[in-house]
């Protein structure tokens, strides 16, 4: 058989040639304010690499993206690793003392910036001497500022373009080398970093393309409501144009009604995104009573996700839900719920995918037997799982070769999963473990409850107890009457004896739940929690 | 990343742990008479391999199959693949000769054969030496025939289970070691090995699932009425445990009333096959008036397939017809025309999949400019597409690694692909190429033609002149009077001066239409065609 690498470029070339005219549009607060095809877009990024090479970068060289979901950045993430540069995603929503230490980590060479975010990238370059070169990736020449007293040369990328750009042959290297860095979210401990190679992407986006998985068409039109930072926005900038799908980029702003009006402008059948981003597009179409023809479907991940509110979004969206569970260490689609489930099967987080495979272990990291609807510790092994983190010498592999995911989780007799929380926010009481993500799923289902969570707190007596933090809308705000949905469905002793509101429930980065700030803000006393019985 | 060989096992491994129960249906005249489970077939299959290791075979080792769509067909494929042996497919329908070349050149040391194939099998082995080891798939042992004098032991697939099973290691090696062989049909020529890496293998399974490709899903129930002697089957054989999908094996009769039968006995929803299978369920629905109320779609390869003739099919099958057109030297699927069609698009045989690219050139090999809407000379390039014949020397590459298929083609603006017949059956009258496929077509969609061939005859004054030959049906039956559908269509001096009828059009054991026996029947006076004008 002929030699053939397995290389991101590939997915750009094909659309190129073969859906030339399909287009890529740019969104601002849900106006299109952008188009290009595939063909034109794979022509500047290609001058593009020929730019980064004039620049002196050479295969291996990282490059940082600070950016949202644009044409600039599909260009930029294929000027990179077309030409075997690694495309480093950073999240603008960190601080910059964190976006400053995983940038000296990975000694970026270039950072690539969108003009909104220059302020940041100021404060973050102040900290960075290794970027030499940043790119503006989509202002004028006379909006870029300057960098104060770095020493980095400032370019704006179109000015940079016509300045440098040639086009370069792409993917003449081997396919093993790294194409892409992204940092975990660092809600479980401190960030770390993934590297993806060529292979793994390929393999990966190929696995999101099946009939069973994502199985975007040329016939689709695909909403990327999944930042572009956080692991690859999910491959999507991968699959599109290995699909052939037309590709919407929301830029920086995913509130409901900015993602209703680019869903009915553009024509979008399949969405994909994080629940929240579903949430507030589901609670603008209740308000305005809006609806959406042309959705098929919409792609939830991020987090697990309860059967009312799959109906519920189900229900004011038109489309049906596809759940799915994925880790930035899995590329990072682990498991997907298919399309056309039938209607009496509870999808839970889908089964995985060929090319992924799961087991449960126990605490110790003995295999379960059985595997099926048991509580374990939930086990990864794939073509495009981590084997180790980016700089760290040991690999994170048990010795079957699985990777730890740290969730908890149960597989049904059908091979449906179901993440049952984290590992490390299990509640030990008196010498008894409580899973705070059970108590969670519960009082989640009741209509009033916008965001739970369920931490431990220090006891005398049993070691930790739970305590419940609400953040609920509507008029009937009695927190403590939500315990009432526990009895009976918990053990007793699983019920919180204290129960707390909140205005707004601390999110991370990545729009989870930032249980170690609620752990935090509970024992410093930011948190006042009603005791309640018990 | 974690290391992942691409092999092949690792489809049945991932139906046996996640599909476990899914059935695999073996039928014989339309009736089911064996039924197992992926677990089960992953089982003897695995543990066959070990019996094969205990009679000595290692890695590299040729096994060749004489065999039906049978469950113990699928079992050594497995078997012999998971442990890196090499599973050569053999056609049953060619001549005994023709299969003896092709296991002396393989040095085939297993051969496999379905117990009906043993009178067939008893011929081939007389020229046979290398042969050392006889497998009858599914007989009784008492029902196994000595081989006279050849020396090779004889075993009964279950027996030699029994005797020697024992569970080995899969995959334990490169993923680019050889996984199968299968020579082409030889209707271009004499028959040529193909190779297929297990990495080729994998790769072209995750083509076949893609959403716009093949789509199998876990909710569908496949029949493959496409044998698994002709290039793995179109690859079925993997993709269906790979998508968790219900498979449904038609044994060796595939006429319309046995495959009726099963559809509706076994739920099937996707059918492949060549049209000559899916025109004899036509035919059979519309004589017998039976609909296949759970048949969704049927995937039609092996040759291009005329617009009524899809229209005919989607109406008397009640399900949607995808087109598709391949070779052995492809895996074999190339282009696939997507599911979700356009009602106005004319899908011809579809596009390029991501993985394979195509390419127009002249007969001189230059790529032509512009690659639209122009007749060229079809070539091919992707991860599963051959670079050389088995044991030849020289690879069949031109400069820019593209492989021709010999086939002549045109790709519309959309990219989807029309063959236009084989370059070597171009005729060239007084110094100008006709093109029998334009004729044949034209022709072929009259409602008495069954088949039809336009073949070259020496011409003293013209060089070449086209003869039409035409198997009909019906009363009307003056073939010389299609000719006037011609007029008009194709130029005056393309229109065949001579027509001949034949009962029954040779066909190669491919089921193409043997054009070189045709050419042989004519130059020796067994076709007797009338002269009609010019």
């Amino acid at each position: 058989m002929q030699p053939y690498g397995l290389t991101v470029d590939k997915f750009l070339d094909h659309a190129a040639k073969w859906f030339q005219d399909c287009e890529v549009v740019e969104a601002e607060a849900g106006r299109a304010v952008k188009r290009t095809s595939y063909a034109v877009l794979r022509d500047r990024a290609n001058r593009l690499s020929g730019a980064l090479a004039a620049l002196g970068m050479v295969q291996g060289d990282r490059v940082g993206t600070l950016a949202w979901n644009t044409i600039h950045h599909v260009e930029i993430y294929y000027a990179a690793m077309g030409m075997g540069l690694v495309c480093h995603t950073l999240n603008p929503r960190l601080t910059a003392a964190h976006l400053a230490a995983m940038i000296n980590e990975a000694e970026n060479r270039v950072l690539a910036v969108a003009a909104d975010l220059l302020p940041l990238a100021r404060e973050v370059l102040a900290h960075c001497p290794s970027i030499e070169q940043v790119i503006i990736l989509d202002a004028l020449v006379a909006d870029v500022q300057p960098l104060g007293s770095h020493r980095a040369r400032i370019w704006d990328q179109d000015a940079l373009l016509a300045a440098h750009g040639a086009p370069v042959a792409w993917g003449a290297f081997d396919e093993n080398i790294p194409a892409g860095l992204c940092y975990t979210s660092g809600t479980t401990g401190s960030p770390k970093g993934v590297v993806y190679t060529h292979r793994s992407n390929y393999l990966h986006t190929l696995r999101a393309l099946q009939a069973d998985a994502a199985a975007i068409t040329a016939q689709d039109t695909l909403l990327l409501g999944v930042p572009m930072f956080h692991a690859n926005g999910w491959g999507m900038p991968f699959a599109a144009p290995a699909a052939g799908t037309k590709l919407v980029l929301p830029g920086r702003v995913v509130d409901g009604p900015s993602l209703g009006r680019l869903i009915r402008d553009e024509g979008v059948t399949v969405a994909v995104g994080v629940q929240t981003v579903w949430l507030g597009l589901a609670d603008q179409a209740e308000a305005s009573g809006e609806t959406f023809p042309t959705l098929q479907r919409v792609l939830i991940g991020g987090s697990s996700c309860p059967d009312a509110l799959i109906r519920r979004l189900e229900e004011k969206l038109g489309a049906a839900v596809q759940t799915s569970w994925g880790m930035t260490e899995l590329s990072p689609v682990g498991t997907i719920a298919p399309r056309d489930l039938p209607a009496d099967a509870s999808p839970a987080s889908g089964r995985p995918i060929m090319g992924l495979d799961l087991k449960l272990t126990d605490a110790e990291g003995n295999t379960l037997v059985p595997q099926r609807d048991i509580l374990g510790h939930l086990k990864v092994k794939g073509h495009s799982v981590i084997e180790r983190y980016y700089r760290r010498d040991e690999d994170v592999l048990d010795a079957e070769g699985y990777f730890d995911t740290g969730d908890l989780a149960m597989i049904d007799a059908a091979g449906n999963l179901t993440i049952c929380g984290r590992a490390k926010d299990l509640i030990k009481s008196g010498g008894e473990w409580i899973n705070p993500n059970e108590i969670e799923t519960i009082v989640g289902a009741h209509p009033t409850v916008r965001h739970v969570a369920v931490i431990g707190r220090a006891d005398a007596k049993w070691g930790e107890r739970p305590v419940l933090i609400v953040e609920t809308e509507g008029e009937d705000k009695d927190p403590r009457a939500l315990l009432a949905l526990l009895r009976g469905k918990v053990a007793d002793w699983w019920i919180p004896g204290e129960v707390a509101e909140v205005d707004a429930m601390p999110l991370a980065a990545s729009g989870k739940i930032d249980k170690k700030r609620l752990r935090d803000d509970y024992a410093e006393g930011r948190i006042a929690a009603s005791k309640v019985g018990r």
